[in-house]
This record gives C-alpha cells, structure tokens and sequence, in this order.
C-alpha cells in the first residue's frame, strides 16, 4: 500500500475541520464535504480562522500553503472518488454511520481506506453491508484532532489485515499518535480509561467526601500535570526505585481492595446531576460555557507549542 | 490561628526537601530535621541542586535568599518546638508514623499543627495517643511537591474543626492547591483516582486490546493534555453543547455499562506483572530508570514555568 496523497473528508463539522487541518498541514491534498449545505460552505472560513490561531500560538507557519491544499466539494463522489484515505466524522448514531459508509463505499476506489471518526459505536454495527467492507475501521480522535493527537485505531472482525499497520504508519507520518487497539471493545481504549476514573470522582462527590472543584483539582493540579507527558505505565514504571514490579507490588494491593468496594455501580440519578450541575453553574455560568470552552482551545493550543520543544 | 512564620520539616527525604523547598520559597523560615545523619548532612546540598535547576527553568530567582531561609537542625526539638506548623515525611509504615507522631507531639507547641504527608495511611492510624492529636491531619502531596501543587488535606475523627481551614488557606498562600476530604477513606481521593484508571489499564492490557505502551499514548498524547489543566468534572462540563447535564444524559450510560462489565476485580497475578514489567523493560532498561526520573522532573519544571504564563 502507498502513502497518502489525497484524502475525503465527509462530514466537515468540529471533528471533520480538525482532520483537515491534519492531513493538510502534512502536505496532503483534502477534499472537503458534508450533506449540509450550510456546514459545507462555512467549512473554509472556519478552519482558516483555527489556522490564524495556531499560527499566533507558533504551531504552524505557512497558513496560506495550508489552506491552497483544502478543496470543499460540492458532492460526495467529488471528495472521495480519487481518495487514498477517507475520514468519515459524521454524527454519531448507527443509521447515519451506516448510510454514509454506503455512500462512501458506493464511490470510493476498491483499494482506498475509510477510517470512522466514531468514539464509541464499533465498526461492524456499520459497515457490514458494504462492498469494500474490509477496507473499513474506526479512526477515533479526541477533539480538536489538530491539537490533541491521539488515534485509536479499532478493526472490525472483516477489516483486511494490512490495513491498520498501513494507517498507523501513515497517521504517524500525519503527526498524530495512533494507537492500535486489538479488536472491537465498548468504548475502546480512551473512553473505558474517562469512564472509570468519572465513575469513582462521580461516587466520591455522591458519597460527600469532596467538591467536584477540589477533585478536580487532583487531577489538574496533580496526576494531570504527569499524564500529560507520561501514560500511567510510564508514571509507575518511575515512581518506585525498582520499577512497575516494585510499584505493582507495594500499591497494588491498594488499588485492588478500592477496586473491591466499588462493585456495585450505579446509574447517575437525576438528583446526582442536578447536584453535580449546580456546583458547575456556581463556578460557571451557563452563558460562560462557551467563553471557557475558547479557553480549554487556547490551553490545548499553548500546551501543544510548549511540548515541541521538549525532549521526549 | 495566626499565619505561619516558622515551619519544621521532620524526615528529609525527596519528599521532605520538596515542602522545605514550598515553605522557605514562600518567605518562611524553615527548620529542618531527620533522625538518619547522612540524609539530614546531605539535605541542603541536595535543596541547593534543586533551587538551581529551578532558577534555570524560571521558576524562581532568589536562590540564595531561599537558602538563607533553611536550617538544617541535629535534634527534633530544635525544628518543632517553635514551629507553627510541622510536616512530617517519614517512611509510610504505621509504625515509623506512630513513633514520629509521639516524637513531635512531646516537643511541639499545642497550638501548632502537624500534617502528615501520608499518600494512604489515615491520621486516625497512628495519632490517637497524641496528647495533642487535634492539631494533627493529613496533607497529602504529590511528588515533588515544589513542582506538583495538590495537596490532600485529610482530618483524622479527632481533628480540631478549625485546623482545617486554617491550613487549606495558609497551603493556598504558599502557592500550593489545597483540597478537602470530609473523612477518612482508604487511598483519599487522588489515589483513588489513579487507582481505577491502573485498574482498568492493567485489565485492557492483560485481556490482549493494547500494548502498555498504546494504552500510555491514550492519556500521553489525549486525555492527559486536557487534564493538565482542566479537573474531570469541567472536562466534561466543556464537553457537551449544554454542559455537565447534557454530557451525564449522553455518556454516562455508557461509562455505566462499562462499570457493569468490570464488576469482579483481581489481583495482578504474578505472571501479569512479569508481562507489563517486560514491555516496560524492553521500552526503558531498568539502568536507564533513574535519568528517565530526572527526565520527568525536567518536564514538570518546563511544565510548571509554562503554566506560570496561563490564563487561569
């Protein structure tokens, strides 16, 4: 299989926008499309206003060169027909899912790729029907996608097995972190990791032992501040003097007897979230939320040009 | 309760240093003590390495001015008995706490206060022969503590009721990120945090889904960069269109389900460690742990300075 030269994008949303600035800032053709006229035609606009941004932020230099490389397309078949990579991100729902890969299937070269933007619905819920079905698999990105560049890469049980060295090595080359997850599990790797650890801050604010605000703080003024260079295999294998072993042994039996009296989970009630929302609403005002979304962008943005120039 | 002119370090170790380092940093007089005469000899020199590496980073200027500001003592009496505050860092071992607790105790004015630095052990563990066991807690930091802010403030059932908040305000005026725990619970809340993520991480990888490596890169190079800088809870509050409400009513359903599927948690077998401590060698040989260590504190200091320069 080839490099990448020209890449579709279907779905030019928040996600759709982020994989295009990806794949262009690599130097790849993009051909841009969504089903929505109104999405479609703001699609340039908008991402040339998150390039300005990265440029002001030092991530990227050569924003006109950027954009000469982003063709917005006024047909599917325009976008995907030449592609060597589709990157669905449609809305997240099977039937949408499924009628886009059949859209995409219906047109795409037979020797093309198609990674699937979805963050939980696994592969095989959607392209089961389609012709090229082994050339399908889940690309899942965090968000911005330009910012934050893990991929979990997940196969469906029919995805040919060349397929997903090819697309790691081709999203590594992009400048992304792909990551290759073995086969089809509910929530992959990055959401079953948010889940638990949401679980127990979820348990532990219900059970009154803190503020949401102050487990927060754990993590962003504590165990984030070292995730964000180091995965938690890594930040064990440093934190005892004779390694993982000698962390696994000392604090295992810890983490296993906290893991033992929470055995039971729970639906989050009603009651739950209202509580939990009216503590958010007390720090943040709803007409805040945006503004501080803007905020958590320049943040990624800043923490992304701080981690260039350090040594890895 | 006055604010603290005078704080008395008792055990030197790294963790030790790291409060010596906090306190004087913040204009206070620190004493410090440890019962072992090599780790007390070497304390200063050690700080001095620290501060340097420190002012390199931009962290702070005034190295000599923090020194003047550190004495290392030869008895415990001469650290704590006009101390305003003491915190205490020996061994994590009920034992070596209860026999430092006492020793403090004898010698300490009644109306200081002393936080432990106990990352699991609760005050109630080893203080309840305290003469003046309402002036202990527990104030939990993360390491090193001049570099990682969160400190756990944990009172034990006999803690006096106005301790607590006189010591989160004094952690604040320091420059550290004090948190509450209503009560006593086993791992606190940071713990406990990391604790089901390794959980989960560790399952993920010994039912075959990812590499240790893969499963590092979720968080490394995703969840782990928003974490930096944003707590769980505003994570997911900047995460759906209508905040923390909409975000619970969407995923937690299936952050729900996943909880459901990991209902019978085990110790990590031998043969488990072995394969994670495999990978991990393979990646960074067991001679190469103690630079990667020094790498790590060079990223938290580069990461530190550049967060100096943040919007909040």
């Amino acid at each position: 299989m080839k490099p990448i030269e020209k890449v579709a994008i279907v779905g030019s949303g928040l996600v759709g926008r982020g994989w295009t600035i990806v794949f262009a800032r690599a130097g790849i053709d993009v051909g841009v499309y969504d089903s929505d006229v109104t999405i479609r035609a703001e699609a340039k606009d908008r991402i040339a206003t998150s390039l300005a941004d990265m440029k002001s932020a030092g991530l990227i230099d050569d924003v006109d060169g950027i954009l000469a490389r982003i063709h917005v397309v006024d047909e599917l078949e325009g976008a995907v027909a030449e592609a060597d990579y589709i990157q669905e991100s449609v809305l997240e729902r099977t039937d949408v899912k499924t009628q886009a890969s059949l859209a995409i299937d219906a047109v795409m070269r037979s020797d093309a790729v198609v990674g699937s933007s979805s963050s939980g619905i696994p592969a095989s819920a959607f392209t089961q029907a389609c012709r090229n079905r082994g050339r399908f698999l889940i690309a899942h990105p965090v968000n911005p996608p330009h910012l934050v560049p893990v991929v979990e890469l997940v196969p469906a049980p029919w995805t040919d097995a060349q397929v997903l060295p090819w697309l790691r090595a081709e999203m590594e080359r992009t400048g992304q972190a792909p990551i290759v997850v073995d086969r089809e599990i509910e929530g992959f790797i990055l959401n079953r990791l948010q889940g638990v650890l949401l679980m127990e801050a979820w348990k532990l604010f219900e059970e009154g032992y803190a503020s949401a605000a102050d487990i927060d703080l754990t993590i962003s003024k504590g165990l984030g501040m070292r995730w964000s260079f180091a995965g938690p295999f890594e930040t064990i294998d440093l934190n005892a003097p004779g390694g993982v072993r000698d962390y696994a042994e000392r604090l295992g039996p810890l983490y296993q007897s906290i893991a033992k009296a929470r055995t039971d989970p729970k639906v989050w009630s009603d009651e739950l979230i209202a509580r939990v929302e009216a503590e958010r609403r007390s720090i943040l005002p709803e007409t805040e939320l945006r503004r501080r979304s803007e905020w958590r962008d320049r943040r990624l943005m800043a923490l992304a040009a701080h981690q260039k120039d350090q040594p890895r």
